[in-house]
């Protein structure tokens, strides 16, 4: 296990600041656990609110030094950047349609983003990043937590071995329950920008967490997506995005998918799902209990692997803490993809040529995740029929 | 629970017959001890086999007298209607495309018949059974056995009372591992037939097993299906029907739904499974292990109901044996069938009106999975076009 | 599978009757179904109750011929040998008190005897027995039905082949909720009955589910048990036996273990639940969802192995009748006891030897269980104190 | 959810040192993940190894200042009291034998202290703590670390309100199997020390795990044990300490229980699972999966309470940060109790009464836990005679 080493012994953490997170923000909290478990960062400047005040309280409670805690990212990106002791790196938490802006304008600055999922609020939004990350030579991280979870790193290894054999199939599913009624209509923030399409694109719960589901799938299979079918349904009155999506997929080598997300789904919390199936075998895996993986091969029993148990391999071992039976969870994932962009920013400092083993969601997955919503939408505005990806 | 009454003690017991189910033949012995389980059925003829010898060997084995053991169930149909201590019902459990001719002959001698599913091989073929059995004035019964378990019929009566609410989603899947290689070329006779089109009709998986899983949530919805859209795969080289079926779905209610039904998803066995979304509450149920039903109610914490167990209604107690914890399975699932209808024919001896609490699927549920194979098929060719149902 | 063969093609049914068992008792109806599910025995006389008016309703709806139809099982044992269709064999299913004087009546009369558990009120009375059934050759039987489930059978197949190595601690629990209150005060008969001394012998949960718990790890570890520690506790105010014992074991070969019953466990309908743990691996196995057994094999990932799947041996598959997918039960569980007395009596008929591969519980077994339940209950009264088994 | 709010966001953090693990420890990486979690602490001196280079590396490893990383507690102690800026509490992860010697060492020099368990290797030895408590004034915390887990608490709040009634059986194991061979023969560390009464106390499995489950029957229930029975075993060959523990305890209240601890049994990574039956109804938690609280109520269905979910409440919500279905796992379960401790350290700051809802393990839980290792050993010596705690 790899609970010495690099990911508890930091010589010299790096300085990170943070764009949105402020008071009442759920996912910057996260963020910020993240970027602290493995002790690889230190947060010292933020541009945590676009209240001044609430910027300034929010900087406060996290203490951070008040001359670090700006009103605006476009200031934060210049003054950050003429510091000796400047961030290197950026964590952008801000709701989907303020993720590009302050993206570009760190990385002009020379600084790294880890930005939050979805990556824009259109395919052609995200674009404009491409040009920008190459120009700046900079780390471009998207925060697609659920590919940190050893065992789902398990799962994309024993694919890519062969173990599966050739893939025919994919199932996956993100349902949850939690806008099963028009909370939005309530004063629930998080309801509020998640179901209005100026702040989080075309797309409602297939942005939110339709990118998830086909981003695992897409990290485990390594197989592209060719075509999709899709039925997108707001099924709470007077909701303007999507609540539940259904989607058929096919796949580069004739493998077929199906994906279904929902957040009107009653007794789903969280519930992520996926399974994988070829000629020689499936693999299948659930977030809310991600310590397990069931490996079926044909002619075999199931069997169980576990999170730091026999068989599992170098790619679970390297973002594994604690042994088998002390259950890791969705904190510790989150932070492997920090710790892994860590990695990436310390080869970055010396020039050294990156590990190929550390993995994170790029730019390009986040590219990716766009062209898929924006697919789904169309697909499902033309009565489901197949459209390209 | 109905341990006691009428499933254990019969007043006198039906006597049957049954078409197909001779040496070697898996469903034959299945349907042989369901009619058995709660003594209400007793086999006194057979034409279980079309080879002469097969079909002598397979009766004696049975303990059938020698004259009632029958060549063609041609022969079996006229001289068991001529005898005084004829049969009162038939079951045929012979290969699809062997079940519409016996049905017309054993209706038009005026003896119940219980038939395997899927109906036939073709809608139209179906169709000829709707005019025999309105003149006959026969029960038709077809043993879509997974509609028996106590706790689908628990999940019906609370889809009907409401406490689901308004139906938004349905889930179905019904995946299998068994035909993940072609082993219909190494003699297995069960791969040999259901892969032929020449004895199970357009549908390879979706006929199998398709038919179950949309029976189920048929029976379980109430709710019709307006329209489909459908993509059959077959996997195995060389295969001539379907082994891979996945299909969305288009309530009349505005409700829903994805069905995937696959004979080659490793680690399989018999995967049926169902989940109902409402806008007040989900079940779910899986048939491996058919005694827990889980329960969500919108914002309140999942609960397990068990067959046999508190806050199940009379639906599941009239056909439940043994006290929750105490599992039933399978054959007691398929058993329920055959007991129900065992009501019905003891009703229509007397000329009773049929009891509504009775529950059998009947020639219509025969039919509408014709249609709804047929629709699969016809839109799966139009590259998963939405078919009308 | 042994689907085909003898379970389902009786060559003549064995003719049964039955002692106890009328109506509204629970067990009766559950010997029934499982002399009935193989469909090799015919109930042809009974004495179902000692009241005669409820002895020939039973009957009546029973269907049995009047003449059949007995007051008193000497009657019934006496009269039934002396005809030429006599039965060949008798099921006794009365509370335990009322096991020992119909088994001596019938083992005299040379009709075999299956008899239901515990044995009988105390180990003196079971005693007697053993001289009567080697005198009169037949074969006694006792329904320790849990031994019936195919893997449990495997189980016990594992441990003798040395898969688990050299055993070293069972763990066996049988909880149930049912008496968690005092029941037995407000007319329920099942629970008057047992909490009645007079009725059950000095043990209560001891000798209605203890002596399951301790015959199933016996059974299945075929290692004796030679000393034990137990501390029994009746929770409920009032109730004059035990509802809860905690054990320890010592076994011959120096294993340790714990068994564990209650029914006053809320929560808990029928947990029978085994583990046992050796050298080199485990078994678990839970009665409730009995179609699974996890197989943890030291330094290897669980395994789970289901009935009819992979990796099952013999002894598991000749007591199998549908493919793993397909849920056996309780009802097949129990069944499997008698279709095991059936292959035995047969073979009796002709003097064969018998099959060494037919398991089924049998006096000395029953013999067993009242010492277990006698030395639980001296150790108790003792403060727990180890008492030789 | 308590993601925002003191665990996130510290008015300074608590200055912190450790004495004990340096490199290849386990415990200590997990003490510093657990302390960094939630940002109250920040590790700025160390004792990390009595070998002096050893100890250099490490809190170079660690980012600490050479000046303050020291080769003996006694030093460490000393010098930091000294210091304006000087540690105000130390965590002790070294071996058991370790633990009192620098806990007075701290205490004396006016820190408080966090202590891995067990207390120490007698319940003399711990005694000698209580005065140097007491005259220090300062806090002594002991990482029980299970009593941290959110649902651990729902369960100890729910005995407390009277939800489960009266309590009647507590059933809590804890298995392992990692012991099951001889692996302190093999150079394994954390082997060697466990099984050498040197370091660890009279105590193997007992003294390792046994008073994990001890603790957290007591935590949970709040029912003292008053008399116990225990069977320590040594399976390995040649091993010096108990590896298995069967012990059956009488509670105060009249209740029953059964505590089971293995290190050799095969298939449990890290076991413990705690059951509680009162007279109204039960709860059971498995740690493995430990974001689920099964409940049971007498005569209901059973419900599933999961952590962040409905029904749950204060104690829950005060130690959850992320919402259900997003699985918290044992480091956050670990780093619960140093935060809560971090409560109890701000509040000693300024002399405020402490928060009621502050729950950590204490020197009285440790205390409690050596009387139970030693009652243990005693009564396994004597055959298992019951030994009043």
């Amino acid at each position: 296990m790899a609970i010495e080493g690099a990911q508890t012994t930091p010589a010299g953490r790096i300085r990170i600041g943070m764009v949105g997170g402020g008071e009442g923000a759920f996912i910057g909290a996260v963020h910020r656990i993240a970027m602290r478990l493995d002790d690889q960062y230190e947060l010292v400047a933020g541009a945590l609110s676009s209240t001044p005040e609430k910027a300034m309280r929010s900087g406060a409670a996290l203490g951070l030094d008040p001359a670090r805690t700006y009103d605006s990212f476009e200031d934060m990106a210049k003054r950050e950047a003429r510091r000796k002791d400047g961030i290197e790196a950026v964590a952008i938490v801000t709701p989907n349609h303020m993720h590009v802006a302050p993206a570009l304008a760190f990385l002009k600055a020379g600084i790294h983003v880890i930005c939050d999922k979805p990556l824009s609020i259109s395919f052609k939004e995200g674009l404009k990043l491409k040009a920008a990350v190459a120009k700046s030579g900079k780390i471009f991280a998207l925060t697609h937590n659920y590919t940190g979870y050893p065992l789902v790193r398990q799962a994309r290894e024993m694919v890519a071995a062969g173990e599966l054999g050739e893939i025919r199939l994919v199932q996956v599913e993100y349902p949850q329950d939690w806008l099963s009624q028009d909370i939005e209509n309530t004063g629930q923030k998080q309801a509020e920008w998640r179901t209005d399409p100026a702040r989080s694109g075309a797309g409602g719960a297939i942005g939110d967490i339709g990118t998830h589901a086909y981003n695992l799938a897409d990290f485990i299979t390594q197989i592209p997506v060719v075509q999709l079918s899709a039925e997108l349904t707001s099924f709470v009155p007077g909701r303007r995005l999507d609540d539940n999506c259904q989607i058929m997929l096919r796949y580069a080598n004739g493998a077929r998918g199906m994906l279904w997300v929902s957040q009107v789904a009653p007794g789903h919390e969280n519930g992520l799902k996926i399974r994988v199936y070829g000629t020689k075998g499936s693999i299948e895996w659930v977030q809310a209990n991600p310590n397990y993986l069931i490996w079926s091969q044909l002619g075999q029993p199931q069997m169980i692997l576990t999170r730091g148990g026999p068989q599992t391999g170098a790619a679970a071992a390297r973002v594994t803490r604690v042994p088998g039976g002390h259950p890791e969870g969705y904190l510790e994932g989150f932070a492997n993809i920090y710790t892994e962009v860590a990695h990436a920013i310390r080869a970055a400092r010396t020039g050294a040529a990156p590990d190929p083993a550390v993995l994170f969601p790029s730019l390009d997955d986040g590219l990716k995740g766009m062209a898929f919503i924006e697919a789904a939408v169309a697909s499902s505005r033309k009565n489901a029929r197949w459209v390209a990806l």
